[in-house]
């Protein structure tokens, strides 16, 4: 594959979409061709996966069940849209992928699901492929939540389904990004999100200059 | 869990849903608490995802999506419906189970979801469950599909997905519950479809009591 894969991780609020945006734009300067695209629900189908996911009772379904759902739309993610564009030269930069799964299932939920489970679900969706670059914007939770919500109060459409949770939910999965980036450094690199958009984005293109080597 | 599971499954036109009827009406006779089923879509948010899987274009994704969306919608059929209503005593009667993924996936479609990964997504949607008792329906595909059609032809709404398949998909389909089967006297059991509706239905019940003592 030509392009690069770039996932962007961390909590609520923690300023993913607006930095995506910045690095789509300073890319494309560089003569990339990029797109940008999200999880869940990157595809159409991908689009009605994310409706059940994020809408409805916090219990509608259980742990498991979601998480095959997770990397059901992951899948069809890879497979209709990731790997077609990096095989066509592109770079794509996602908002959340696979260590959001493992962060929010296994770390801030207390293990609700297992990690030989969590491995086997990335085995059977993603297979031995992984981002080139993950990029996890580390935040204190109580200043993400607090940017979180200030931006659900402006927004249309309410996805609350994983929203009524409390602090410490937040911590623990604080905690399981910093661990996920510690086993695997070579792919991962944690920024401190708690700086001016403009600092974090300095920031996030020189460990892209300096990791991807544009 | 005091109640039993059965599940039907077959080709399409081997009769299940009449079947399944018929042994309904036998079993509540019987003194039995009786509730009937179906897969893909035996609950509510299943039904979203039947209408997913069943509908549009038949690329729309691939298999290893498909097969991690019937396990999904399958956990979703155990843990809200099939494993409470079995806790409170009732019998739970299944159109289609677990053995059709095998059957189709694997058998039908040539390997194209390996058994790993199948045995992996039966593990981590259903653990080490499994039905009181299957039967398998058989049925000669040539009439099976003529059947079939005919009902097709009726019906209001169209689950086309997978319907464009050839004869010899079938004919392996078949041959693939019979290895099942084989594979598994113990909780399986093959019967004739290709007879009248009254003494397959007697020969279902002759099976219902020999294996579960009624």
């Amino acid at each position: 594959m030509q392009g690069k894969f770039i996932t962007f991780e961390g909590g609520d609020g923690s300023g993913k979409s607006t930095q995506i945006k910045l690095l789509e734009e300073y890319l494309k300067v560089k003569g990339k061709d990029v797109i940008t695209t999200k999880e869940p629900g990157g595809t159409p189908l991908g689009q009605e996966l994310r409706r059940i996911l994020l809408t409805g009772d916090v219990d509608k379904m259980d742990a498991k069940s979601e998480a095959m759902l997770f990397f059901a739309d992951r899948r069809i993610h890879l497979t209709k849209k990731i790997w077609p564009a990096l095989e066509k030269g592109q770079w794509v930069i996602s908002d959340r992928f696979a260590d959001s799964t493992k962060a929010y299932q296994y770390y801030g939920h207390n293990g609700r699901v297992s990690l030989p489970d969590l491995h086997n679900l990335y085995e059977i969706s993603v297979g031995n492929f992984k981002p080139d670059l993950t990029i996890i914007l580390d935040i204190d939770p109580e200043i993400g939540i607090k940017r979180s919500l200030n931006r659900a109060a402006s927004a249309a459409v309410k996805e609350v389904r994983f929203e009524n949770v409390d602090i410490s939910f937040h911590k623990r999965l604080r905690q399981g990004y910093l661990e996920i980036a510690a086993s695997e450094p070579e792919r991962c690199v944690v920024i401190d999100a708690n700086q001016s958009i403009e600092s974090l984005h300095q920031e996030i293109i020189k460990e892209i200059n300096k990791r991807l080597g544009i």
